[in-house]
């Protein structure tokens, strides 16, 4: 076997390891720092290789967020899952089926902590259209646009198969709505040291600021409990 | 009079005016390039100043931006009125009151133009948490947060106005998630140009993408149909 033959052999298997590197430096930066922080200089130094050598494997620094924005996407999918697979198979037994505000709850209290146990997914998902998907190329945002609206639809099915009393679009709505929330309201519970500080020491102030996960359950079963009464005359 | 007292007694009148074209300036950089694209030398170049002389006026890039975001939330908060203030009256007179439904439309209506109308606003809210706050010093965001959240608090009183039926912890809680949304939507729905285009050509992908005022009015009408039926057996 040649030199050559060798390093060609070991390359995609490389390749990957490096990448595997890169995202997980910037995870690890993103969840001590916050993604607003993290510089691809930053992730570099952190890997142990050069600015140069970190763009032979993705883009940009948005493309390593938008790729672990993807990934954190199909993790929350699996808590999902494994919060409400049992309650959607339940309610196709008669005899076991609870009463609709019971399911709501349950669904609005799997959602809260689904992003209230996902610090990284909350920070990137304000980050996604404001910053991540606008300094990436067409075909990367294209490729993380099919995951996400892929995690919503399944998310939305999930959702649907416990209160078949909603639509598919309704159920839709309310994932959508409740991840965009997820995103800013993250934002607003962890404010940088200065707003802190004043929310500690000002209780006129200390209003301002949100508890995550309790705000998410308690908008979560409004906008289940809305759904159907604020159904335009044609839909109901 | 000498030239010390001549200029003395100029000095807060220029300060203002040059404080003026500076907010001025980054408004429209802002309207026509977006917020993120703004930079201070940008806002120094179109009012013919030097970064460092504008920096005399304001502290930061951020400051700049969360003076605007202050400005635009007193001229929502009059758009609320002129659409509310006659049914908040109107209800007072039992013969003229109109059905719940119709009041929540007309709430849901005047909100949804409101953000839906000012694209400024809502670009600004999406960057407030997460840049804006967080680059000033603690003294500028406290006295951001007095202007926030007593507009939060004037639309609140506003909306309970027209529908005495919700508490104000209540509308405050509408108020506050639909200008969180606002922010994030507003986002969504004026994507980069590469996602534009990709929007443009897939169908598969074009569902991701929002058409702002008409979302907003749609979850307006779901949060505000759904605030009393969620209500928790201790409250209702």
């Amino acid at each position: 076997m040649t030199a050559e033959t060798f390093q060609r052999a070991r390359r995609p298997e490389q390749k990957l390891r490096r990448q595997d590197a890169i995202l997980s430096a910037a995870r690890d930066l993103a969840l001590r720092d916050g993604v607003r922080n993290v510089s691809l200089a930053g992730i570099a130094a952190r890997v142990g290789i050069h600015k140069s050598a970190l763009l032979r494997y993705f883009e940009t620094r948005e493309q390593i967020f938008l790729e672990l924005t993807a990934e954190a996407w199909r993790d929350w999918a699996q808590a999902l899952h494994a919060g409400l697979d049992a309650a959607g198979s339940a309610r196709l037994d008669a005899t076991t089926a609870s009463a609709a505000p019971g399911r709501a709850g349950l669904v609005a209290d799997v959602f809260a902590h689904s992003f209230g146990d996902r610090p990284l997914l909350c920070d990137l998902i304000a980050h996604t259209p404001l910053n991540l998907e606008r300094n990436v190329s067409p075909e990367t945002v294209r490729r993380y646009k099919m995951t996400s609206l892929g995690v919503v639809s399944e998310a939305a099915a999930l959702v649907q198969r416990v209160m078949p009393e909603l639509t598919l679009t309704e159920t839709t709505e309310f994932v959508a709505t409740l991840a965009s929330l997820a995103g800013s309201l993250w934002q607003i519970a962890n404010p940088g040291p200065a707003l802190a500080e004043l929310y500690a020491c000002d209780p006129a102030l200390a209003q301002a600021c949100v508890d995550l996960t309790p705000r998410l359950r308690r908008t979560a079963e409004i906008l289940l409990a809305g759904l159907i009464p604020s159904r335009s005359p044609a839909e109901s």
